[in-house]
């Protein structure tokens, strides 16, 4: 991770795993203090600007340098390992030059000119990783290890550009030695409470990657409707989605998200939630949902996904087939929450089943014996699973690269489930105090500031099996109108807290970069609101 | 009230104080029911599709007439006082054609044509008030009962509208005698803590008429920030705004808010808060405010207005001057609460004048002193004036005509307020239980339903002192990028709770009609976040 580059010229550089970001500055009129003589502000609260979130090390000099707009240039370093080829590297450049510069070609543009005195002309950017094909996906263990770091890069670079008094744009000297604290650090959305139209989730994507989310849970389906098109089946979104074609995502729509997403090193793991919330399934799908009864008669009403027919398992292992096929990552989160048990206990062929299986009146043994079913389907196409925390209360056999989601309870509960799913061996995700659906008056961003994925009780090889956590945003008073707004920047505060250091709690100097922050989203389109009293350069114009 | 007009022609009448629309049906090939049997559906709940706020009478027959989209005609009646010289009534065809059949024209328009069967060829315009000049400005008095009454009629008219399967507009028999229970409906937008850029406050406007507000009470400055640009004190925003040219209301600026409102049918009253909440007056105005002291020295910082100055008078006299004659409203809110006696107390001068003048250290005599003298100088303008609550509680003397508004308290405290002001015989309007800058999770619009302004102890001659209310939403935490989808549709609450006869409580036909008037509005552009897991067939386009 040492640069060797000609030491006078590199006066930024990021050492991020095994990529770097090289600006090179032409120093011919440098009349200023030497760069080994400048003052370091380390650690010192409020002087790391909008940086946000916090780079794990970073030292930033008063020595400022000049950016030029009409020339500046984001190049591959000569001895990168990708290159023009790499899409990737290449829709990055374009994208943070705009946010840098503005998309509008300034009067005079040249290719290249002579740089002045106290000018950075260009930036470097330097893959070292041995993949330079730059069409593979992002996934829980390489995506910071390769060109999917670059976005994130290029993220922080821009975040240290700064508009002077005459508007021109300045960095000051600066060395970043960054990576993330977790490898996982999602958002949920819900795409079944309330469609969400594609822009929406594409405008949440940017967001995300302005705040170095990584993973998009995409929780697709759900009890009041199911807006995935299936190729396989249909009749699912043509009857379970509120209107069969303008609130359903066909698979271009989910291909061209995945690659949106691709593209700013995000990951999307798609949740198909059974055995419960599957209420939209039952719609399109004769026989899949248990019929309840109302004494010794069907009611006409049906409850969680039946487990006690063949036809079930061989749907399920059809429509997983195809799932693992059209979402490329290599987790699929299958839900496994909230059964309710009341339709499974009112049916007569059920209660049979149960009788015969020897399960008496348990009937989260029930639950348990379809889950287990399902997880070998799913096994059998090759991905890993994520699953809701019951799952793993109920004990049900899980692999060992499963990933257990805790969200229930309180402080206390999600601690203790937090330290029981680890001393089990298993690795854990957080998502409990990050409901960000649940509102409050006032700065409701410092309490989702303050929570820590590790802060449980076990061993030290236990806190290494926590992988993150994710803010959901679950979709009963969310939509097109409200949702963007409502998550970003109460999303951020989780931002920081799954990439910097644990240490990085001081709540007076998150505020100050995350107003900051906060303001730059607005700048780049994204309706962001307000932590207090305030206001922007650029107010919001999407008005 | 009754209309002379031909009977059998006249399928669908709005009685609305002296204002008529007639929908003028053409018949020739109409076999169906007579329309004096039609079957009646009055007051069963959602049975009124989606009217908000509901009307006081109305009457939904189950026979429908088409409207041609391509002829349909919004023309004034013959009878009528009022002519295509009015602009208000021009402006408010436009834009009700369009909200009822979108902006485009449809292929094959034509003029005029023969009607076809079952039709309503075009909708009459009976205005029946002397005043047809309309170039003037709703008031307290006046503005349900005249040219100002015509876009709530209109509203209410294209709420009648549907799409039948085919997409073609359809209308049922429907007879409609229509006012409001409250005369002043109010909403309180703040440009202080945030600015609000202009499209924000005419997209507000806008969702305003749709749900027949009309007092748009215009909290422009307070401490964080003086917006308001002034002729006579150009300092006052130069210094004082958060950006002397980006971030503040010009005169052309509040010219265009003021029309804009007039043309729905809005007031727009401005509030200038004082003599607390008045920190950012301070940097544009020397010697305006109060210098704190720290001992015997002054700290540096500021208080209140300086109320023992004849040049804060002099100031406030040319300054209410201006204000009179840029805002035509009869009324002027003047604000009065929360005022900190902390730095009066610690000022040499002021405790010498107290002294002199007998107020002991009751500081709140010192308080009414100041606002006596303001309320005296308001009065020189011949502007009415609001205050809130503390004034009237500090016993200033108030003229007959002032109007206390209401905000502090819990529910006792908020009605015992209620019975004070009126049995002391002064006009009231409350916001207590509309604040809606308050927030909780889930639907909290039914508590904001449920308030009634006239729910507290008094005789009926109190009750009538009650002159409405608005819904306040205080701008900590809102700005362009959020403050829409947080007022709508919960301000509708209000809006209905103010028109609508007091009987109409039934929370879950209040629920019905809502959800579709929030898609309404969603449909016509305005960003109105859901009530709860659903969807509109037009979600929201603006992201």
């Amino acid at each position: 991770l040492t640069p060797s580059v000609a030491a006078r010229a590199d006066l930024i550089i990021f050492a991020f795993c095994s990529l770097l970001l090289l600006a090179v500055a032409v120093c011919q009129g440098y009349q200023s203090n030497d760069i080994d003589e400048e003052d370091e502000l380390v650690y010192e609260p409020s002087k790391y600007g909008s940086l946000w979130p916090l780079p794990q090390k970073v030292r930033v000099s008063e020595v400022s340098f000049k950016l030029p707009s009409a020339s500046f240039k984001i190049v591959d370093a000569k001895e990168s390992s990708a290159g023009p080829s790499c899409s990737l590297l290449q829709n990055a450049y374009r994208r943070y030059y705009e946010y840098m510069f503005g998309s509008v070609r300034k009067p005079g543009y040249v290719k290249s000119r002579a740089a002045g005195p106290s000018e950075i002309s260009e930036l470097q950017v330097w893959i070292t990783s041995a993949d330079s094909e730059c069409d593979s996906y992002p996934s829980l263990t390489s995506d910071e290890s390769c060109e999917f770091a670059l976005p994130h890069c290029l993220e922080t670079f821009s975040q240290l550009v700064y508009e002077d008094a005459y508007g021109a744009k300045n960095i000051n000297s600066t060395t970043i030695s960054d990576f993330p604290r977790f490898a996982h650090r999602g958002i949920l959305l819900d795409t079944s409470r309330h469609f969400l139209p594609i822009k929406v989730i594409l405008a949440n994507l940017e967001a995300m990657a302005m705040n170095k989310f990584n993973v998009f849970h995409w929780h697709i389906v759900d009890d009041p409707s199911f807006p995935y098109l299936s190729r396989t089946f249909p009749q699912l979104s043509q009857q379970g989605a509120y209107h069969p074609y303008t609130h359903v995502y066909t698979p271009a729509d989910v291909k061209m998200i995945i690659e949106f997403a691709r593209l700013r090193g995000i990951r999307v793991i798609p949740e198909f939630d059974t055995p419960g919330h599957t209420q939209s399934w039952g719609k399109g799908q004769k026989d899949l949902l248990t019929p309840c009864y109302s004494g010794t008669t069907p009611s006409g009403t049906f409850g969680p996904v039946n487990p006690i027919l063949n036809t079930t398992y061989s749907f399920m292992r059809q429509l997983f087939s195809e799932i693992s096929s059209v979402f490329p990552d290599a987790y699929v989160h299958l839900g496994g929450d909230e059964v309710d048990f009341s339709c499974w206990r009112s049916n007569p062929d059920i209660q049979n089943f149960m009788e015969q299986q020897g399960f008496g009146q348990d009937y989260s043994k029930l639950e348990s014996f379809y889950i287990q079913k399902l997880l070998d389907i799913v096994t059998t196409t090759q991905k890993g699973y994520m699953i809701w925390q019951e799952v793993f209360d109920n004990g049900v056999k899980l692999k060992p690269d499963t990933l257990i989601h805790v969200w229930k309870g309180n402080q206390q509960q999600y601690k203790d489930e937090m330290a029981n799913i680890t001393s089990a061996g298993y690795h854990t995700l957080l998502s409990t105090p990050w409901y960000l659906n649940r509102i409050s008056y006032g700065q409701d961003w410092q309490g989702v500031y303050r929570a820590d994925p590790q802060d449980f009780k076990g061993t030290e090889a236990q806190k290494k099996l926590v992988i993150g956590g994710e803010a959901c945003l679950w979709g009963e008073y969310v939509d097109a109108t409200n949702l963007t707004p409502r998550l970003w920047p109460r999303a951020s505060a989780v931002a920081e807290r799954l990439w910097s250091a644990k240490e990085v709690t001081d709540i007076s100097d998150a505020y100050s970069r995350l107003s900051m922050h906060r303001c730059r989203l607005v700048e780049r389109g994204i309706p962001a609101e307000p932590l207090f009293t305030s206001f922007c350069p650029h107010e919001y114009k999407g008005v």
